[in-house]
């Protein structure tokens, strides 16, 4: 076994991607921030409770563990930001309305979430709390597009849910806890012939519903037949209104835009509307959100929540392969003159590298398209004949 | 045991800390590119053997160690940035010449290092491979001395040593690695009645010149004492010469500048000149490093190394307390004149901030210091009046 050999699922981020990806985080944190979105930079560990409590099973199962020696108590290394958001917004802001945050940082899973998958995202995302309103979810989304609009990401298609519909069904059903967790499943995977055998003992108007989610997907006119074909229970119908607000508030800015009535992504961890967005040719989702009302009563303070995260990792790799920009080679030993050309070049945001003696025969690794030379007592950039 | 306490030495940086170590990497960074340094984005977690390996006992105490589920090995979180930086020289870029590399990220630490320190520093800094003269010395410490200038920081002492000399007087005078490992401690410590005791059995050459380096400390006059009184190998010589590269070199960029020639650090990993950086009134150092030859032979591949890291959290705490930029405020509901009045003013950097329905009474929690409202036809910035 080769010492230098990183684990499955596990990278370096080499130049010029590095670069790129300081950039892209540098745009987005700056889009945030002009919008009032407040940074935060919370830990990579944290006690295991405070980290995993409220976000459910899947959280648990992908969190690395590692024992406090000063405390002796068990710690988990964050695999999502958003939880610690929630508790710097319950307990440090401690603010009494709206709290915008952002953030970005390393997040750790133990398993990869998928086969192509890294187990070191790169968490970048914006968070709103204290406002439970549909223009919350609107802002969130609008920034969310923003964003991917910034980067010059093309072929946006932004999927949405709402959690609502489903506990609604749930909840006027009277479905047991259990029964709940296995319709989820199964239509989170879409598995019609399971939902179709786990809603047998249902009320005919509630199984007759489950059965029709995962047929409501589409364009704009699938709230207009959810509203005919699904019951006319207030929760409903304040839903599909949240979700013809979204269609108004962000529809111009995606390039194709769909609801998904059976979408319930983190569904424990989820209140309200969900999304996520996909480019062509890719199978997982490049940004994904939503409301996450019950967060923060963990921490003592329920507060409303909705927000998005993305990986810069997933974006770099949707914009292509990236470019160094070249550079230009300055001898080493010079006089004042020299030295002043060069931090002026560099104070213009040019690439200026010193050739340290001895190193003639590597000169073509260092990426220079030009070089420094004295003519006529000037120091003058010259291109490089190749 | 409140569920959102966080484990000791372990913190959040909230805003307006947050965005001020974020200005700060930024400028850190930009200015190691300019100067050809290249972003490299190494991973949270390695194997534990390419972590820890050519570092020493002290790492591996530091070092959070988790199993890794795919493949039942040990893995471990990084403690330090650096020998992740010569194993991506050594073996992913595996370039023939000088490879200048940057990076900024968290390190993690089993135990703190101090009362006063976290167990999270977010670890910038710059290393060069590839080149053993002490030209390269001179330009890392240069290019230190003027990220701590460029971020605005005020009487900067460096403290300047060479591992060169103890290693010369232990291997010229064939002191078992035991006694060495003892010295060494002792020396760390400056403690001189247990050098005196550990020495008492060296030849009378090696045991003067072991007592006499702790009393080898102060200004450039030091390496003439040093020239005159200890032994004159060709080593010894060599090293002395070096610092006398390192006085021309950087001399006139730190406020006040000492050599210390029992000063030896990380003496399992360094390799020839030594540096720290301290401010007035400040216990630890703010800025480290030195030559560090021997780390990439591990990987199979012993490249000549010289490097220097900053912790930002330590940075950002020396220029004293963060300010935020007051914001504008802008009404929720409005025209497209409103609409592209708020992002003409985002383009130019300012912060607008949404007043969502309902927080009336809490707006002044959003830090606003002007509100945009329609005055003759057009949306104009006005003075909110405290």
């Amino acid at each position: 076994m080769q010492i230098w050999l990183l684990p499955e699922y596990i990278e370096d981020i080499l130049p010029p991607e590095a670069r790129r990806i300081e950039s892209l985080r540098r745009r987005l944190l700056d889009l945030f921030h002009v919008h009032g979105y407040l940074q935060v930079i919370p830990p990579m560990l944290e006690y295991l409770p405070s980290l995993l409590t409220g976000t459910g099973h899947d959280m648990d199962l992908k969190t690395f563990k590692v024992v406090d020696q000063l405390s002796g108590r068990m710690m988990g290394l964050r695999a999502d930001i958003t939880p610690q958001a929630a508790r710097v917004d319950a307990h440090l802001l401690n603010r009494g309305g709206v709290v915008r945050l952002c953030y970005a940082g390393s997040v750790l899973q133990a398993m990869p979430e998928g086969m192509m998958q890294t187990r070191e995202p790169l968490q970048i995302g914006a968070e709103l709390f204290g406002h439970p309103g549909i223009e919350s979810d609107v802002e969130i989304q609008q920034l969310m597009l923003k964003a991917l609009q910034l980067i010059g990401l093309q072929g946006i298609h932004l999927d949405i849910g709402h959690v609502g519909i489903f506990q609604a069904l749930m909840e006027r059903g009277g479905v047991s806890a259990d029964l709940e967790a296995a319709l989820f499943q199964a239509l989170q995977g879409k598995d019609v012939s399971s939902i179709g055998e786990l809603a047998q003992g249902l009320d005919a108007v509630t199984r007759d519903a489950i059965l029709l989610l995962p047929q409501l997907y589409g364009g704009i006119e699938v709230l207009e037949r959810a509203q005919k074909s699904l019951p006319d229970y207030p929760e409903i119908r304040r839903a599909l209104d949240d979700l013809r607000s979204i269609a108004a508030g962000v529809g111009e800015m995606a390039d194709s835009i769909a609801f998904d009535l059976a979408e319930l992504r983190g569904y424990h961890y989820h209140s309200g509307v969900v999304f996520a967005v996909y480019l062509p040719g890719q199978a997982h989702a490049v940004a994904k959100g939503g409301r996450y009302d019950e967060v923060g009563k963990v921490f003592g303070r329920a507060r409303p929540a909705t927000g998005f995260s993305m990986d810069l990792r997933v974006l770099c790799g949707a914009l292509g392969p990236a470019a160094a920009a070249p550079a230009i080679l300055a001898p080493h030993a010079g006089d004042a003159a020299l030295q002043d050309k060069i931090e002026t070049l560099r104070s213009q945001g040019e690439v200026v590298v010193m050739d340290l003696p001895g190193h003639e025969a590597q000169r073509d690794e260092l990426n220079c398209d030009r070089v420094l030379v004295l003519r006529d007592n000037q120091w003058q950039i010259e291109k490089i004949k190749s």
